[in-house]
């Protein structure tokens, strides 16, 4: 392996003359003299260019799974490489790593999800699935159901059709978003919406909602509801028990296709391959990306039921959809070698088993912190909600969004990489995370706590006594 | 390099069971027992599982610009996949391989091209023009301006946006496209729409049409106008000349953003570095894949002027879009080496003053066939247009479509991948190809043109006398 010495303060230059990073501000990136350069990593750890180690709490951007450093994944992408670097699947024509991985997809994911559409990243899949399901309900005679149903804080990808799947309302604010045939209904964030209520109400709640929408609308325009498992971005929200079976049961009350994005929970996080093997429900379609090559290359999958490839093969037409890179050979075989290391490894049973289990009492112990509210977490994903008062969910400052940054850029200068997402900080570290990984990921976090505590105090913001105690 | 022992057959049948490609009928999937399966390829040569070697005149899929089987790219891939297979930059974060490609492609682009964003494909890369200009706007203070201008028959991808951005009416029909905010007009097919009209008297109607649907919608309504430099899918459609000026100085008359898609045009295909460069335009944003990494991995940029940057670092706001795989280190390395290659090797000037000639005077030849209509090529892209009488643009059975999968389909049966547009045989081979190998491609052609031929008049439809002579 070779260490390259890059000139970082020439790269941070170029960087504001010549790149636009993702889902940044241009003027900060430039008022800052360019971004932090990460030059290499291993297992849980990130390298940045100023030699400073950061364990990476987000496993990258919720993806690399095995951790940083695999060795065989890189051998592989070589071999695939120089054996056949690309070619398409349009012209009646296959490659041998896409069907590997399909048909390995189609054993892990079972049941009747048995055909795999591979695009390259969550957002094209989950654009897949708006043209899909159209034209599934075109073919079946019911070209009246164009109608999708998500929820408000739903995060489903950055083109314009993801983006209005999904329930973000600053981004729906670039670019006129959404765009027609999208429905946004309650989120089952019992901590920001259910605070107080019984967790198991409130999810039937918002349950319901989803039904009294599909009944305001019209049973009959409605295509199909799209919802992660557990909300990623849009802060690891959990959903009460009962609440997937609920949704599942109006789904099938009213025949809307039920889509799961998997994009995140997927291959492990929750303990079990997919979430909706964790919530015990089954979809018709599921969008799979990040996890199934654990970030090493741009690939996901879009797997779709038996009944609705049947109905798609009884008719002669294309479906005129598909990406030059669908079922990029390289990709295909990273991702498959990937499985079969997350298999070999056990790192499914390691998250249910251990580190899951060792992540949440950890989590337990933050919980006592005077600033947390919450500390939740399903497997390896979790989330400590940060409040101005204990026992409520009151934010510094009298709004949300004022502690979540300064307790994250706290984290980063103390040595941990987590994102903040309104007034809580998310978690997401690779399977293979070590049980000291994780101690320290809590000690950092309640250091943060403790440090943006006295901070908040100076600003003389309302603020629970003992704040500053820490741990 | 292993060349590993698949079992065909099975594949064909997991092909089947498990994988939906892509742009496809999975009717007929399922009817021919599964996909023609690629299993290696080698400079302009792919090859099959059952022993075929077939010169790939489509360069994948518009793509592999530098041939296969370059093992530099799958060392580079290897050792940046060693080094840091992945990480973000949504955290003020970035890494060594995207800045130093955005600064490369700074350089080609050269004047006001100055910032990239990337992605991972052509279509994310219009899914991206189409949030960013809308945001331009907003912030320059014209929120009115939405409206994107497009070509009939234009293709920017298969998303939603980017096939509603594309002008594909059999797109369209899949998913209720396009979605609000995008114009289709006249697209300036000669062959097509303008026979026995002047060339450039019709360029300039062809033009003309894109003002007066300004004008008809009104100016200070329209974003941007969207165009590939020459239509790949399209058709191969070379504008007259004239064209690309005329419309550059109805977007400057009106204040509307020029975006170019040189997805297919760029990194050398038409003889410059870019189709902007071969047209003497300058565009404000321009849409870059395939060539970019000659497909050996998937990923996308979008440059931007200089303006439209400044612009949105006149707000504190993020442009709150973008992908986990923007700026993928890996692909991003593997990117950077392709494009050095294509300068080391000298690649564009051998498509301009070697490659590029031989295969205009191979296809001058072609031309004579009485099969072919018209036969045009600008740089390594050409078209071959099939019609039933020779001198006209008349077409086999009195509609388009027919003889065009005819030929294509005797084509690939002689050794030569090409694709069928209606009834057009398109080419877009591999910089590297050789002059024998335009000759063999050029022979393929004309005997599938003469097999058809005899075929067709079998048939008994219209065909002009001595269609079966052949060159």
């Amino acid at each position: 392996m070779t260490r390259r010495n890059h000139d970082i303060a020439e790269l941070r230059r170029l960087d504001v003359a010549h790149h636009l990073p993702a889902q940044s501000s241009y003027k900060l990136q430039r008022d800052i003299g360019g971004s932090r350069i990460i030059v290499r990593a291993e297992g849980s750890t990130i390298y940045d260019g100023d030699g400073n180690a950061i364990l990476d709490g987000m496993a990258g951007l919720w993806c690399v799974d095995v951790g940083y450093g695999r060795a065989e994944l890189a051998e592989v992408a070589r071999e695939q490489m120089l054996e056949l670097p690309f070619y398409n699947t349009f012209f009646r024509t296959a490659t041998p790593p896409p069907i590997a991985l399909a048909t390995k997809l189609a054993g892990l994911l079972g049941g009747e999800l048995q055909h795999i559409f591979f695009n390259s990243s969550g957002s094209e899949s989950n654009d897949t699935v708006f043209r899909l399901v159209r034209t599934y309900w075109d073919i079946k005679g019911e070209p009246q159901r164009k109608t999708f149903i998500s929820r408000r804080n739903a995060y489903h990808g950055s083109t314009v059709a993801s983006a209005s799947l999904g329930g973000m309302s600053y981004m729906h604010v670039q670019g006129d978003l959404p765009i027609p045939g999208v429905e946004h209904v309650m989120q089952p964030y019992w901590f920001g919406d259910g605070f107080g209520e019984d967790p198991v109400a409130f999810g039937a709640r918002a349950a319901q909602d989803i039904e009294d929408r599909i009944l305001a609308i019209g049973p009959e325009k409605i295509a199909a509801f799209i919802g992660e498992p557990v909300q990623g971005a849009g802060g690891v929200i959990i959903p009460p028990d009962g609440y997937w079976q609920q949704v599942e049961a109006i789904c099938r009350k009213y025949g809307i296709l039920l889509v799961l994005d998997e994009v995140i929970c997927g291959f492990g996080r929750l303990g079990e391959w997919f979430g909706f093997q964790k919530f015990g429900v089954t979809p018709d379609i599921v969008s799979m990306a990040k996890g199934l090559s654990s970030g090493y290359l741009p690939i996901s999958a879009t797997a779709v039921s038996r009944a609705i490839v049947e109905t798609l093969r009884s008719v002669d037409d294309d479906f005129v959809h598909g990406y030059t890179y669908s079922g990029h050979p390289v990709a295909a075989a990273v991702a498959l070698r990937n499985l079969e290391i997350i298999e070999r490894e056990q790192l499914v049973d390691r998250v249910r088993s251990d580190v899951g289990p060792y992540f949440a009492a950890a989590l337990a112990r933050l919980a006592a912190h005077p600033l947390v509210g919450e500390a939740r977490s399903l497997g390896l994903i979790g989330a400590v909600e940060i409040v101005a008062e204990k026992g409520t969910n009151r934010r510094f400052g009298g709004r949300e969004g004022m502690a979540g940054p300064m307790v994250r850029d706290a984290c980063i200068a103390g040595g941990l990489m987590v994102r903040a997402v309104r007034d809580s900080i998310v978690m997401c570290p690779p399977f293979i995370i070590t049980h000291e990984e994780i101690d320290r990921m809590v000690a950092i976090i309640a250091a943060a706590l403790d440090q943006v505590a006295e901070t908040l105090r100076a600003l003389d913001l309302p603020l629970l006594e003992g704040a500053g105690e820490g741990l």
